[in-house]
């Protein structure tokens, strides 16, 4: 396991290690949608704003078809970038990791069975509330559900998200809820000053301190969805969170509809945890003392470009790729070299 | 294990019944819905045809919370007779075992969450064709991926199934598919005539011998489903198809596109076992040499009319009541007698 690094509490995350390796490992993506995507410059996720909706689709797709069914070609930039979902696909594979799709908000459906949770996307935070009260209730209580049943079947759920856009409603969630957040992106130039101002916007609409407010104003529909899943899951199993500053946005969330943190870890690359823009280590003390276990990839290493990329600022994480990682090396002893091998034939394999 | 028989195949039962013991199980409730239950007669499911559509995702309802929220009370008679999700959450509930709904093709969506299958309710089979083909191969598709993420997280998957009318639409797959059918109905006074009547007129359209096109033209959503579920599940877990005829027809069906009858068994009631209006045994006998395991209830004994009706003749199964008790008594060593307490108990709550 020494390709597993861990931040924070590192005797939690040695125990958390220690509980899971070569057990039973269930991976759900949770694919959402926030109009605050649309807002020029918010995400590198869909080049032409028409087709940021399929990007949670198109992950979801590929990773249980290997390729996409709602759009033509994998979500790739014009220069090669892959989108993590390729990560994922590989170490969930790789460890014969079983994996379901639950539908959160995502403006089209995706082609393949999914769990629905019966919400409406969410809308663009700088102009009006990203949901609805009802929607904001029923993702927790419908979350809840579905923790309990994906809690009950495996000794270690790894819940991951597909959300463009989705940065900048955990910045807002967050700082709504009194953290200090310095949040990730797909860019090497954070739109920091975007990002901030869209959150400053939305704000200023808040006249309510309660946390389904809250999350109903500045949020999307993922957040109290995963919270709701993670609430229930993680009082009968482990539950690993995949991602980096939206898992810490939902941890808060959590907590403010009274979750404790117990047998959960997040789990992410080590390029989000590295990200100097951000400060998940530090976003994640504040709310609970619980370790981050972060996979040490070696796309740097890579012969292909697009893949390098990542180490380089680019992508850095998403689809559940860090979690589903740790997963993969958790449960069968994979390495970060074999798994950037692996990678690398996926990679060609599309391409 | 004395409260549960086997018919059938004995010592594959008994090999079942051992494998199984004290294992982990996990139930998913298939709510789907064919129009031939609007046909006046076919089913007592639903007292008011209006309300018939209602009946899967009520069961659903009843099974997760308790109580319905699609309509105000649960299915029941005038006079008092429960619908067999009352059988089904007490067993569940009493061995803690996790359960998931299957939306395959409700004519109105279940108000919790579910996987979605992406399927249109089922046309009435005197008229036309049941499924559009992409509906029919697209439930097979689909339910594959499910039966392949459900069967890797336990070590028994139990399917069940809510749709009224679905014992005719079984009648036309078998009957279309060679097989010499009498099937079971939820009233004592089977109508048989009416049935065989509604599938001669179906196989009266049929041009084809595909087994697609026979499911299609003569059957409903949830039989491809299961079909699809139970053909990749069976591969990787144990799985006991919770029905009466309705999953010999599945069966049927699963054989003519590959499925070879591994890891199964059917679990149902004494009192379907026991219809000699029907003749499930032969029936399963002549599709597969696999075990029916049954349930041997004690609705008989009950001091609450509705309850004793089951073994009368009414009801008799249903959401999956037969194979959610076996997996009730296999899991936690619960037997019959005191299965009946908790169900009268759960009768008067809800009275």
């Amino acid at each position: 396991m020494h390709d597993i690094g861990i931040l924070g509490n590192e005797r939690a995350g040695a125990e958390f290690v220690e509980r899971t390796a070569q057990k039973r490992f269930a991976f759900s993506l949770v694919i959402s949608y926030t109009e605050t995507s649309e807002v020029p410059g918010i995400t590198v996720a869909g080049e032409h704003p028409d087709l940021i909706k399929f990007t949670g689709p198109a992950d979801a797709e590929f990773i249980h078809y290997g390729h996409c069914k709602s759009i033509s070609v994998i979500p790739m930039t014009p220069d090669g970038k892959p989108t993590p979902a390729l990560l994922t696909k590989t170490a969930l594979e790789a460890a014969s990791i079983p994996s379901v799709v639950i539908n959160a908000g995502s403006k089209v459906p995706p082609k393949l069975p999914y769990i629905d949770m019966g919400l409406a996307h969410g809308r663009n935070i700088s102009r009006e509330n990203a949901l609805s009260p009802e929607d904001a209730r029923r993702a927790v209580e419908y979350g809840r559900i579905v923790g309990r049943f994906l809690g009950a079947t495996t000794d270690c759920l790894v819940i991951g998200e597909s959300i463009p856009g989705g940065t900048t409603t955990a910045l807002g969630v967050l700082e709504g809820l009194g953290v200090k957040a310095l949040v990730s992106s797909s860019m090497p130039e954070n739109p920091v000053q975007l990002k901030a101002e869209i959150v400053r916007k939305a704000m200023s609409r808040m006249q309510s301190s309660d946390p389904f407010d809250i999350v109903a104003g500045l949020g999307d529909p993922m957040i109290p969805t995963v919270a709701g899943i993670l609430s229930t899951a993680s009082e009968i199993t482990n539950v690993l969170l995949a991602g980096g500053t939206q898992m810490a946005a939902v941890l808060r969330f959590a907590k403010s509809i009274g979750y404790g943190g117990r047998n959960t870890a997040i789990g992410t690359t080590s390029y989000v945890a590295e990200d100097r823009t951000a400060n998940l280590a530090e976003m994640v003390a504040e709310i609970f003392d619980i370790p981050i276990l972060v996979a040490r990839l070696r796309l740097g290493q890579s012969e292909i470009p697009g893949l390098r990329a990542y180490a380089e600022g680019f992508v850095k994480e998403g689809a559940g790729a860090g979690g589903a990682s740790i997963a993969c090396m958790l449960k069968a002893g994979i390495g970060a070299e074999k798994l950037l091998s692996l990678t690398e034939a996926e990679y060609k394999k599309i391409t």
